[in-house]
């Protein structure tokens, strides 16, 4: 195996990649960087073996081979190399590295003993804009739960209803999700993607506005990029059936400008923190809401306007899952649905049916 | 009390003043922000009894008086105030803070329940420039203690000698020491500062030229910028006599590019890492430098051009050590002076005999 490449080209695939490589994997060559050099091209591999990254980039191939190389030494190092071009030379288990005057061996594994991921065999594939697949993932991932209680609440749900992809997250406090057009290949099937392989996912993909396919084995999903490809394992069992949840109508409605009850509620929480409980009033009268937060040190109290139709009331809420929700909106104006203070809350960008979000009111301990 | 400020200045100087606060007190009342207003200004203290930072900006006073605000709600508080002005009003024990539409109340405490640190009374002082008290800290802190076996190595000496200023780092591996030119007034005696109160005051001293004073007690040192003033304790105890650690001759002298040094140790510590004990080893020939680390893994080599006089030699050091000084010299070549490999290497600027560090080298493991 001989090879050279750009470093900087090196580099940008290598930060890429090793977004998957195992830290501290119980097996040990899963901590090695995959590498292998044929017809021009170099694959850089990682995998933790729920996610798996490759990507790929020319170089010239004197000798092509393929060798497992010490993941978190390669991948620093590769960051700091002093040449335009790196050469790679593998004489038995040991990889020569020169980069201007930068010399480094490394002691590889052999390629054959790397356990890769099993190729993804097409079910059915789903076709959609970049842009969107990124919105999606960022307006319903931050929902997903982060403890391990209920495993299955780790991942985002994929449904899919007359072309329309929801992605649906939830965690027993509150509910994301966001609804995209999209093409379908094949025939769809619910799938649970895990949390992490999905951010993996929207940090690589660019911003521009092309297509991409998920292609959807039983088990696994593939996107290829072009020069990136990556896998993610699916989530076994059923995810919760949420529907059953969301609430049929509403009492109350409420408008506000979604920038203004932001800062309101960053705010409060200062003091609703204090309070250790994070809990936040919202007192919605005819053309103002004031939100409110108590603790031992003092209470602090927010006024701004709103529009409201249906009735007055008073609800608590924890105020991360409010931020939460009007951080990843883009939207001026906001919508709440309510029906009383012991049930959901909705909000929902003021315009358009793609994005709802579902969150669970908490108990007021003072009389309202 | 009554009074309303500036939001932005109110910020500017809270940022500065909390840097003193303590975060968990075992004494409740200086977890909280002393705050005193008269004659149209309002004074904002903290103080952990090791470090006081205060400091006034102007307000429109209607009623003067002092108390303590809750430190960590009021701090993070004023980050995120609303409105351009902000007013404060205090009734009982009760601070209403009204900002924009943000209302807050406070729980205070009793202004005379209050901690300070005791009035420094002037034993002698010393005049020196801000960038030069500011390189000074730079260049020897990062040589401290950072473990409480020796407490007095946490702290850093200040001696002097024909008006010459020295401040001194050590940590039983390495050696800092940076030399300025002072005006002394009154009767000069050592002094050890903690490095905390030091780090906190080099961050505090803005860029300006001018020059500044370094008032000393028997206990404390205090340094009045006009709106700021910080003050901090001085260590008990004798400082390490260092002279007598110093070798007095060389018989290598080597000189090299400082950043090329600095990249090439940067690099070879990623396998030195690896090995460990982050030892990286130097060869010295007459033309070139080899600096080379070995782990299980593999091993690194890079060659720098240097100029050298004396003998061949071969000798280890840790990494850390060597690049710490290099991050924070300036200077485009560096000076090594060496005895043998196991006594101490000078390492100091081309020209100038401002700044001196020494570092002890580690035993060789593999025949050289």
């Amino acid at each position: 195996m001989k090879l050279t490449v750009d470093t900087q080209e090196l580099n940008a695939v290598l930060a890429v990649a090793s977004k998957a490589l195992s830290a501290k994997s119980t097996v040990s060559i899963l901590e090695g960087i995959y590498m292998a050099a044929e017809n021009g091209e170099l694959l850089l591999r990682c995998t933790d073996m729920s996610l798996q990254i490759e990507a790929t980039i020319g170089a010239s191939v004197e000798k092509g081979g393929a060798c497992v190389l010490p993941g978190r030494l390669f991948a620093d190092l590769a960051r700091k190399l002093p040449g335009e071009e790196t050469s790679f030379t593998l004489e038995k288990s040991s990889m020569l590295v020169e980069s201007g005057r930068a010399t480094t061996t490394m002691q590889t594994e052999n390629a054959k003993d790397y356990i890769s991921m099993p190729d993804v065999h097409r079910e059915f594939s789903l076709t959609i804009s970049k842009p969107a697949l990124k919105n999606m993932i960022r307006q319903s991932i931050f929902a997903t739960a982060q403890d391990d209680s209920k495993p299955i609440l780790r991942g985002v749900l994929l449904e899919l209803e007359d072309d329309i992809l929801s992605m649906v997250a939830l965690d027993g406090y509150r509910l994301a999700r966001r609804k995209e057009r999209v093409k379908v290949t094949g025939e769809f099937r619910n799938s649970v993607l895990p949390s992490r392989g999905l951010l993996e996912i929207s940090r690589i993909l660019d911003d521009n506005d092309e297509d991409i396919n998920l292609v959807f084995s039983k088990t696994h999903v593939m996107i290829d990029m072009g020069c990136t490809r990556i896998i993610t394992r699916l989530m076994d069992g059923e995810f919760i059936r949420y529907r059953q949840i969301l609430p049929t109508g509403h009492t109350t409605r409420i408008r506000a400008n979604r920038q203004e009850l932001m800062d309101s509620i960053d705010r409060v929480s200062l003091m609703a923190r204090e309070g250790k409980k994070n809990h936040i009033k919202f007192s919605f009268e005819e053309k103002t809401l004031t939100i409110t937060a108590n603790s031992e040190i003092g209470n602090s109290r927010e006024v701004i306007a709103i529009d409201r139709v249906g009735n007055d009331l008073d609800i608590a809420f924890n105020a991360k899952y409010f931020s939460d929700v009007l951080k990843v909106l883009d939207d001026e104006y906001v919508t709440l649905e309510m029906n009383s203070n012991i049930s959901p809350c909705v909000v929902a960008p003021e315009n358009g049916s793609e994005y709802y979000y579902l969150i669970l009111p908490v108990r007021l301990f003072t009389a309202s």
